[in-house]
This record gives C-alpha cells, sequence and structure tokens, in this order.
C-alpha cells in the first residue's frame, strides 16, 4: 500500500535514498520552485517520479494535517531490514557493531528524534519490535528529517530473541536505564560491539529485556525535576558510544 | 500581568518552586483528584493557593488551545534573574561556574528541551537576550516540565555585553558551532569556569556573539543528514560538561 511522506527534507532525503517504490510528488501549486523544492523536483526527475501540482487542501487531507510545507510523496513502504542486513552492514563498515535498540516506544517524534541521531553517529542499523511500538510511519520519516530513509531498520517478531541473536554474535547489549546502583555511562568502556537498548516513556525497559542486557548503564541527573525524555537520554548514549570510538569516520581537519 | 501556566507536571513544579505570585489554580470539571492531581491540590493548599473547578474550554481558552491536561495555574510574571544572581549562586554552590547562553533561539519546545537538561545536569543559570529570541513563556515553562520554576534564569539587553562580563569574572565562553577546523567537544577540558553558548536554530551563532567566544567546540557528525536539532546539540554538550566534572553533585551508590 501506497504511503505519503510529507515535508521538505523528508521527501528530498526519500527521492535521494530512493529505497522505496517512489510513485508521484505532489506539490501544493502555490509552492514556488526555489530553493530546496527546486533540489526535489530536480531529485524527482532524477528517479523518473512524475510531479503534479495540486490544491494545498489536498495535501492537508494526505498529511493528515501535519506540517507537509507543500511537498507530499507518494511512495511504496519503508523497507524494512532484516538481522542479517545489520550484520552484514557492520562487516561492509569494518567497525565493531553499533546498534540501537527501540523496546516499545510510542511517540513518533522521539522515535525520529532518536533516528536522525542514530544517522549522526553511524549507527549500522536499528531493531525495533513489531506492533505496540511505533514503526517507520510517516510521522517518523518526518521527525527523523528524512534520515531513516537511509538507515537500516529491522523490525522484529519478539525483541529479546532478537537481543539474544546479538549476544550470540559477539554484540554486547547494554540497557540505559535509571535507578541505584546502576553505573554513570562514562564508566563502561563502549568502544565494543555494541547494541544500546532504549526503554518506552514512562515505563522504560521491560524486565525481560532489561533481564537479557548484559549490562546496565545510567545518565546521572541531579536536578528538581526528576527524570529526561528519552529521546534526549539516547541521543546523549548515542555520542558518548561514538566518543568511545574515537568519532570514527568524522575527519577531522584541525 | 498574570500570566496562565498549563499541564499537571509543569503547574506543580512552579507550585514547589512558589518563586512566582500564586493566584488561583483551576481544574476542569471533569479532572479525577487522584494521583498527580493530589499533588497538585495539597501542594496548592500548602500554599494557600484557591482551587476552582471551571468547565474545560475555559481552560482551552486560558492555555490557548495547548495541552492543558485540565489543569491552569494563574500566576505572576516569571522571577527573572540578574547576572549578579547567577555569579553568586555558583559561589553558594562551591563549584566553578557553570552556565548555559542561549543567543536568540526561537522555538520554546527547543528552549524548554535544553532547560530541563540544564536542571538534570545542574546548571547555576541560563542566561538569554531579551526580545528577539523567545523568553520564560508559559510554553517554555511546559515543555521544560516546569524545571525553570527552579532555575535561575537572567535575561540581559545584550549579550555580547553579558559574554564580556562573564569574562571579565573569569568564566570561559565556549560556544558551540559547526564548521571545519573545529575540535570536537571532547579535547576540550570543560571542567572550568564554563558558559556553554547555544546558536538558534537553522543561524546559529551570530557573527558578533561568535567572535566574542574564547573557545569553539563543535559536535561531530557523519550522517546522511547534515544536521541535528539545537536541543539534541546542547543536550548532549551540557552532559559532556557536566561528566568532565566528574557528575560533581551526583551521588553514585555502585
Amino acid at each position: 500500500m501506497s504511503e505519503f511522506l510529507y515535508g521538505r527534507w523528508p521527501v528530498l532525503e526519500a527521492l535521494r535514498a530512493a529505497r522505496r517504490p517512489l510513485e508521484q510528488l505532489l506539490l501544493a501549486d502555490s509552492v514556488e520552485e526555489r530553493e530546496i523544492v527546486t533540489e526535489i523536483t530536480s531529485a524527482a526527475e532524477t528517479r523518473g517520479v512524475a510531479v503534479r501540482r495540486v490544491p494545498r487542501r489536498v495535501l492537508d487531507d494526505l498529511a493528515k494535517d501535519a506540517n507537509h510545507q507543500g511537498v507530499v510523496l507518494r511512495a511504496g513502504a519503508y523497507p524494512y531490514a532484516d538481522m542479517q542486513e545489520l550484520f552484514r552492514t557492520s562487516v561492509e563498515r569494518q567497525e565493531k557493531n553499533f546498534y540501537l535498540v527501540l523496546d516499545l516506544l510510542q511517540d513518533p517524534q522521539n522515535v525520529g528524534s532518536l533516528l536522525r541521531v542514530a544517522d549522526a553517529v553511524g549507527v549500522h542499523g536499528i531493531i525495533l519490535q513489531e506492533r505496540r511500538g511505533v514503526g517507520v510511519t510517516p510521522a517518523v520519516v518526518a521527525a527523523s528529517s528524512g534520515a531513516v530513509e537511509h538507515l537500516r531498520v529491522a523490525q522484529v517478531n519478539n525483541l529479546v530473541n532478537a537481543l539474544k541473536e546479538l549476544k550470540s554474535n559477539d554484540v554486547w547489549v547494554v540497557g540505559l536505564d535509571l535507578g541505584p546502583n546502576i553505573p554513570p555511562i562514562d564508566r563502561t568502556d563502549l568502544n565494543i560491539n555494541l547494541a544500546l537498548v532504549l526503554g518506552s516513556e514512562g515505563e522504560g525497559l521491560r524486565r525481560l529485556v532489561r533481564d537479557t542486557c548484559d549490562m546496565l548503564v545510567t545518565l546521572p541527573m541531579r536536578g528538581k525535576v526528576g527524570s529526561l525524555n528519552v529521546a534526549t537520554t539516547g541521543a546523549v548514549a548515542l555520542y558518548r558510544a561514538w566518543q568511545a570510538r574515537g568519532w570514527q569516520g568524522w575527519a577531522y581537519a584541525g
């Protein structure tokens, strides 16, 4: 079934990545062809995607009233990867494995934000559980600024089994958790074959998921307000992990 | 002039902090008194704040259709601090100075999210420029989960002058920037008298602000999508700074 991706950056990245079937580009009749819109139409041309002008309210409907910025792309379903593809990606990159695992996150904004960071730090793949948690919906694509179009995302039936598969492939499964007696994230060397696991908003890691982790780490807090958004803690943890790898893959000219 | 703070956590934190004049607590007539709502009404009672039940649509109006969760607090203006108060706070805490400076950020969601992290890592104060950038509005209070009610926020006429005042008080002004030849954030020792400066969404640091910084640092990126949200980069940088201070003020029981 076709999906309707929306927003200028998300649509441009979907056209650039070209991993989905790309069916039609819809532009609001009021949108001027300049700056990024020119990049979008030229990317559509390169990919052989037809462009159609439509009234803005048609886009409002297709994007379910989200902020589409006058640009909607009709495209095929998101091309999920499988676990084998994630393992292959690590081999191809010639780096220690680097995965992000999301345990039943619910908010597309949080998931999108984490995927954008996952792209920035160069994770090799993301693992989500099918059903109950959010998948790669157009809202997630938008919140990731299109980054997810370039990422390898595996959706699995059973997250605990996926973690066990990681472990049997010599990947360390590290859960981010809250609570006393959990060491701060900088006490653990994250320059390892790593899968970082984040729990859902409010609930955190499910018990079985937590019990399957090889290690738990925490992000210290000392404020009056007792919690942080999972997108924030995940971003800090992902950056901490990449820093532990010496910013591998980033060229510093200084 | 009165302001209308909204949302359960934001209102509870405003009642707990009690730094503003607290005028009246408004609850939607459908809201049940249990869990956090009980904490809110009991905090209101402790502070001598009258509670009134009103139809939900009254709250919709007062909160300008934001998600108020059936709870609105009529309160006085936000009690801004001045620079002297920020300096005093560092002395009282007996820690090296630790400030966050926001250069004309526009999005209440970003500012609120950064303030929540500022609370979590224990910054001593935040500096904003008056006008053109966002101030501490009810939307910012909500996005900070109420954390800003406990924080010292100074609004200054001229941000460059404020940075110079910091420098003449032996505080190092460190700007977070993008670009080649800027060292990654872990190459700079942030266990110093520190003011971390973040630029606005899209524009980054203004030239004069950048030129006034003692040092620039960057957050490496290696993704296909070329940028991160300022709330994300700021969160990573604030945590990096606190980590450099050895998680000062956090008790690790492990």
